[in-house]
């Protein structure tokens, strides 16, 4: 229940009174350890009510616990239902299409009685707490070792989805619930590409080679990237590749509570910049890990927000020169009272083992 | 270019004249074969155009062919840098946050000027080309032999994760760009939960096993389920097993263009309720399956839709009994000008093989 009362003093902080009306499944999962209903209303007073379709009913009945669960008959429209059933002065609402908004806007008696509060969850959402942490530490763990797999299999002549497919059966075998996101192993030219996807494309002597994974478990995510070189690297190869390591140890250094996001991200890109690659790290450097893969808070140049004790973030520069290839490191990383942990761990070592 | 014309073609049948403004990642795909843009503009004359953040901006121009793309540079606000690009006399827009559409309505002066367009894009995308039925046929085709893959492990003594850790490992080592969703291995009590998990649990004999998988290719889907017995079937096991069969069946017989489908839903209701497990089938008969698992046609007793040729929708019928467990059988079915074919292949058999 903590996670509720966390709730309402934030939103007393912010002047809102208010029925919360949340729809977006992380944000459910997040209050109720449940993630298949259709909504979840948390009123100023009474009882806090899943809405969950006949699918799921039995399901929620027996995971959510300390909550009511209102079966949604075929038929029922939900906002109806809510609207009728907790008639509010304001709701304040996390996620909705523009469609359905327009209903409940309807439903209400018009847009001033809502309230978005989607940013207001993922503020409290960027802030985990010890169960959280201890679930992306053990998400953590579990990328460290798909990694450690990854390296004993990048070289010349290996498929790059062979090493997915080797990658994520080591995560499943050690208890993953899958993967947060498509692995990427991404090889030569398309190793210049940040989002380089995974084909049966063989590596070639000479190449990079990037490789971005992460596992799940309890709902909890993990974000972990290294680089190799198929073949002994060149001269080219290990100075891009040094300086991605430097800047990504600067951001390391800079992280704690506190700070202003963009300065962390400013610690890594003038790293690079010195080193003449500044126009080829083309994103930012990092961004909150959760219950989603990308959350609170943002750590890029235009970010307003500052680093707190409890975020978990990543440190992931990147330096991407089209047509050559890419290199990127990236770790997730505990924001502490003393400062920063290293989630995920692995050596920063570009040569392939084998 | 042909689905760009075939989304003109029906625009105009609905008398919308407009420009187009597209943000869902999938109708994204399913017109440029490329997912990471921010937003595609499709006006109804001139070039269309890709609008896509520096993360991706040379993979985008790489892999988007016959597009202009526009690079979205740090700062700059989509919706005012496409109103300005592309002033409009009105906008059709697939899906927005409501947060966006109030900026989007802001924007072009009022939100009479913009016109909701997801459903139109589902229709659209509810007819398969060949090119799409080839890539749901390999799909189908790897789920197929992931199930294969558990029908051999399930057993009792099997441990949940293990069983999904071998089959995904399979469909991945067969070309599987990973799965459709979060496989299912569901047994005992959570068999009887239609979206029951997948945990570190041991399968014990005489339990019900609900196998629920799919496998992505080439941005496409399967879905396929079957449910087995560890151990030697009880009778009751058998009598819930051969009435969603006989479900499955008469469902299957029903499909062919032009059959409502709510009459398919109703044809495997029927059987289910003649049994007397009415009670116990608490979800829809099934749903499209293309870039999305879940897509247009709907399944249901209170669908509007209409099947036509070149649909690939789920029959997937299922009894669940609280407390007992559950049983489910599912095939991806292809609409054909003949009737329907099964993409995903596999024996009905309730004893495990093992």
């Amino acid at each position: 229940m903590k996670r509720f009362d966390a709730l309402k003093q934030s939103a007393a902080k912010q002047g809102l009174a208010c029925d919360f009306l949340i729809f977006n499944p992380y944000n459910i999962a997040y209050f109720t350890g449940f993630s298949g209903a259709t909504a979840l209303l948390i009123p100023e007073q009474g009882e806090n009510t899943l809405f969950v379709g006949g699918v799921n009913f039995e399901q929620a009945k027996n995971e959510a616990k300390g909550l009511t669960v209102n079966l949604l008959k075929r038929g029922e429209n939900i906002i109806e239902k809510i609207v009728k059933q907790a008639p509010a002065k304001k709701y304040a609402v996390d996620a909705l299409t523009f469609e359905s908004w327009r209903i409940l806007a309807k439903a209400v008696g018009g847009e001033e009685k809502l309230e978005p509060a989607g940013s207001l969850m993922l503020k409290l959402r960027s802030v985990k707490d010890k169960e959280e942490i201890g679930l992306i530490r053990d998400a953590c763990k579990l990328a460290s070792e798909g990694m450690q797999v990854a390296s004993e299999l990048i070289r010349p002549g290996s498929k790059e989805k062979e090493v997915a497919a080797e990658v994520e059966y080591a995560m499943r075998k050690k208890g993953s619930d899958g993967t947060s996101f498509d692995t990427i192993i991404a090889s030569g030219a398309s190793s210049a590409y940040p989002h380089g996807s995974c084909s049966s494309r063989t590596i070639r002597e000479g190449e990079l080679v990037v490789v971005d994974l992460g596992a799940n478990f309890g709902f909890y995510r993990s974000d972990m990237t290294r680089t190799f070189a198929a073949g002994k690297p060149y001269e080219k190869q290990r100075k891009v590749y040094e300086t991605v390591k430097a800047a990504h140890q600067k951001a390391f250094e800079t992280i704690k509570p506190g700070v202003q996001a963009q300065e962390v991200d400013a610690a890594a890109r003038r790293t690079i910049e010195a080193a003449g690659f500044g126009d080829f790290f083309v994103h930012n450097l990092g961004h909150g890990v959760g219950l989603e893969i990308h959350e609170a808070p943002v750590l890029s140049p235009d970010s307003k927000d500052t680093l707190a004790e409890g975020n978990v973030v990543t440190d992931e520069p990147g330096i991407y020169i089209p047509g050559y290839g890419g290199v990127r490191i990236e770790d997730t990383v505990l924001i502490t009272a003393a400062g920063a942990e290293k989630l995920t761990v692995g050596p920063y070592i570009l040569a392939c083992t084998s």
